[in-house]
């Protein structure tokens, strides 16, 4: 029997209870759906998941990808698992009816996809790639284009990647150099090195699709100068035939964890016959690229807490089971030992775990909640939503993967010198998280975009509506004893933060940019726990409400537990960080890098 | 080349100038000795680790150990390792004379085994284990237990252990059932099973001398029941020749890191036909073993430094090498891109690397210093370094392993992408550190020791010894202007401390242990940072006079540098973590479990 590494009724409670997502239902694009088909793709993708994904964890990890005569070999069962994604109607879950879709809203496809990561990561991320490419086809592409790609994309027979980072361009994509050479009708001669690019090659897949930055012969430097290409692994011939597109899989990367999945180094045009075709218009390429890069990030942020959720189960299952040591009050040896899940802090690292995973969840939920409302409104409201999501984003990608490299530290500490062998699984779940401060940009370049570009984006009108929201959650939270003292202590917080980011404007006009975004990555440590803590006692609030029908009940009980956890151990963490971000004493900028020797 | 692993210049600016282990020369039992002896052990143990440690460094990791026909085989280069141990005099470095040792003091000991563990922490274990269980034999041995294993054991082909862990029993060691029953001429019959034993076995030596803890048939329940034994995996006939003493290694564990050094399950007696001798007095086995952990546990907290060290080096070296984006003054496509160090968030991930490595080291060097004060003093002064040293072991131990896999972490992260991949080294000490919060007593544990006993040890005595040294420091640095403004945020913090301290212990008697010690783990946590702030000061105290004949000296401006750092982004902390200790919100003593779920 498969054991537990997510919880269902936690899921559901955030869906349908915390974030409403039916509220979706009374916009005409998602009207034909109702709760039962939301729980049955939802219980579908557990069984899949259940079934399919979670029974490989280890052997993906123990038996990595193999480069043998130029094809990179991925796990056998991946195959059979890409045609069941693609058969079930996984991968175009999300995508319009016209397009062979089934309008899933984004926020059920999310908690599909966490699911899936809490089982597999490694297995998640080739049907996510796939959802993500077709994704931009569908935006951005010709009829033509949408025809030949999407379906074999949505089928599950060929995979869709996103191929943006160079060996010179990584965090800098303003540095791509591949080129493309127009090459008559549409078509492009393509030329360049891909690196770090995930499935970008598999025999898991008859055919491998990139979604692909590169730089029109001529175009202006820096970004304004990247178009965006299609260019297949190999590409289609008039009659439907197949030709090799000269696109090489130069190296295949060996990685700490996250094994499962491919990241290969593609050797671009080097026999000077590889074509790509032109997605939208010319030097608009990034720009595009940001739809899918902008889900990728929040799926980045969703997927280290999914690794957390699993690594969290994992510890408390062993933590009932291991009996070790007595209670701090009771200490004779004559007496039995005690599971350790009785041990303070034993206690704290799980709790600690447990508002973790349940609280990032939410957010993720908020985001993709924002997502869809952006999509089915139109006008202020969708602009309302718009500006908050875009201003989660650096959030919900980056506190999630910092806090969720914590977080499975926690689990495998619960388990003392076995959690630090390849008998438990939270080694693995240990090598595994620690791709996502990473990749879909550092946490630092996300420091940046909040603090540099989004707090201040339209005027700072998308921080005015979040803070509407929480000054929400706020007020209802004062109403009830259970969270009063948490909405005083989130009030006071929200006034700290406030002052900090003031303070930050005034370092900017009188200490210059380099000053001013010195310590952003701090700034977005402080903002993610802030964000945290007003999804705790949103959260809560509901609880509450429910606990009047439901006196004493467990599982709302937690989420009061949780969000006690959460602001006594975690939300004064804002108090030195904003400490630190006032401080008017100068470190980084001034250093003599020659002092680091 | 060896590309730089450690820095010689700080080490030997922390022995000789911060702490003057030259002190120990005055003294008749290190008289021998001078500066240049200790010079020249610590230049040959670069040589060793740099020819022999550091080469096969990834070798290691990539080709574990293997239990073979019932033997564990580990790299193959071990072998003539532990013969340049034995024969070069490390493994005896620090017995004394009479034991064919040296007489090097424990802080220029613990200085080398420093070096090696940067170089290659798997390797350094094998000498280190060897030398602990040689000095137990020594200090309560028997003239014939001496003669008999330690010239073996400090030549190198025999490897010793301590063999304590039970399956039952990790760090609740009272429930040891491992048996010994008296069989003649001052034998005992062993019989019971070890896990997590360190080169618990090896086919780098000879033999190897567990030093086991059991309990003698009858002996009382709990701590006050256990013995000592030398159980050698092959007994010494009268003749010297080996026999097999019934020890098999029933299991080799696999690791996800620190994979050179073997560590074993070990089924002891099966066959009725293991064998150990009594060291020391019955009963008495877990006092005499707190000599070896103790040391273990300076050693953890060492090494955890040590692998922090090495990756620090290694990511200054990428983030001087890799060129990437531009400062965010000057984002002109067109102007090349600058080398990452470049940018605030690496200097600052450097930074806080450095603060860390550098200041943690003091802190290991700080309390062997007071080992060997201990030592060659006597009365009330010998135990005014006993206390401290005792005071300081859970943080000493605790503290940079928790923060060495957080400064590993940030070593990995300044790489980006290739942090997480086995193209370069960051993603193995990533790896190995994990271990360190783990063995010698899990954090949680040494919480506990620090809080329920260390602080309140002899009336609070070693506290109140520790805080004349740290009131000494504030002292001068109150005398600088580059110092005074840490000098006085120190203070404060010594402050907040104290009143913790107390308030804690108006919990423990009106609330009883178990919500006393419920946040222990934070408790160390603070007090880590109070002391390491402290050997901040202490460091910088001792720049800044140099600083006044080597005015602008980049060395030393560096140490004020790092001070500067560890105040402004760590000792703050304090003051969040202060505020949950005085909190008065009980919840892991009062958590309903059934919540967790």
């Amino acid at each position: 029997m498969t054991k537990k590494y997510y919880s269902k009724e936690h899921l559901k409670f955030l869906l349908y209870d915390v974030h409403q997502v039916e509220r979706l239902l009374e916009y005409d694009y998602y009207s034909v759906h109702d709760r039962a088909t939301f729980d049955l793709f939802l219980d579908a993708t557990e069984d899949v998941a259940s079934e399919h994904f979670y029974p490989i964890l280890t052997e993906m990890d123990r038996n990595e990808p193999q480069l043998t005569d130029g094809r990179v070999r991925v796990h056998p069962n991946m195959r059979k698992i890409m045609e069941i994604m693609g058969e079930g109607g996984w991968i175009s879950s999300a995508a319009p009816y016209e397009l062979g879709g089934n309008q899933i809203p984004t926020t059920i496809m999310y908690a599909a996809s966490f699911i899936m990561g809490c089982a597999n990561y490694s297995v998640t991320a080739f049907p996510f790639l796939s959802m993500g490419a077709a994704g931009l086809i569908a935006s951005f592409g010709s009829e033509e284009q949408k025809a030949k790609y999407i379906p074999r994309i949505f089928n599950g027979t060929w995979q869709g990647t996103m191929a943006l980072t160079e060996p010179g361009a990584g965090s800098s994509l303003s540095d791509i150099t591949t080129t493309a050479v127009p090459a008559g009708d549409g078509c492009y001669k393509i030329q360049g090195q891909k690196i770090f690019i995930s499935c970008g090659d598999s025999d898991a897949v008859d055919n491998v699709v990139h979604l692909m930055l590169a730089r029109i012969k001529g175009a202006p430097a820096g970004v304004k100068g990247i178009s965006l290409f299609i260019v297949p692994r190999e590409r289609i011939n008039a009659d439907g035939t197949l030709t090799c597109n000269d696109i090489a899989t130069a190296g295949l990367y060996h990685k700490m964890g996250y094994k499962g999945a491919p990241i290969v180094h593609l050797a671009i045009g080097e026999h000077e016959d590889c074509y790509g075709e032109l997605l939208g218009e010319a030097n608009k390429g990034l720009s595009y690229m940001f739809q899918m890069m902008n889900e990728a990030r929040i799926s980045v942020g969703l997927h280290a807490t999914s690794i957390a959720t699993a690594a969290y189960y994992a510890s408390l299952q062993y933590t009932r089971e291991r009996s070790q040591g007595r209670p701090v009050t009771a200490k004779d040896p004559n007496l039995p030992p005690v599971p350790i899940i009785q041990h303070a802090d034993v206690r704290r690292l799980l709790l600690a775990q447990k508002a973790f995973v349940e609280g990032a969840l939410s957010l993720e939920i908020q985001c993709s909640m924002y997502e869809d409302l952006r999509k089915v409104t139109s006008g202020e409201e969708s602009e309302r939503y718009s500006l908050m999501l875009d201003l989660l984003t650096p959030v919900a990608k980056s506190y999630p993967s910092e806090t969720g490299c914590l977080s499975t530290s926690w689990a495998l500490q619960c388990l003392g010198g076995y959690g630090f062998t390849k008998d438990f699984p939270q080694e693995q779940y240990y090598r595994e998280v620690r791709i996502h401060p990473i990749h879909e940009g550092t946490t630092a370049i996300h420091g940046l975009d909040l603090l540099g570009r989004k707090v201040m984006a339209k005027n700072g009108q998308g921080i005015m509506y979040l803070m509407q929201e929480v000054m929400q959650e706020i007020s209802t939270g004062e109403q009830h004893p259970d969270t009063a003292a948490a909405a005083a202590a989130l009030k006071k917080r929200i006034q700290i933060l406030q002052e900090t980011t003031m303070h930050l404007f005034k370092v900017a006009q009188q200490e210059g940019p380099d000053v001013f975004l010195s310590d952003a990555t701090l700034y977005l440590e402080m903002f993610g726990i802030m964000v945290m803590s007003w999804q705790w006692l949103k959260i809560a609030n509901i609880a509450q409400q429910q606990l009047v029908n439901r006196p004493g009940d467990t599982f709302l009980q937690s989420k009061i537990t949780c969000l006690k956890y959460f602001f006594e151990y975690e939300l004064i963490k804002v108090d030195y960080l904003s400490k630190r971000l006032k401080s008017e004493v100068r470190i980084t900028t001034q250093l003599n890098e020659e002092e680091l020797d």
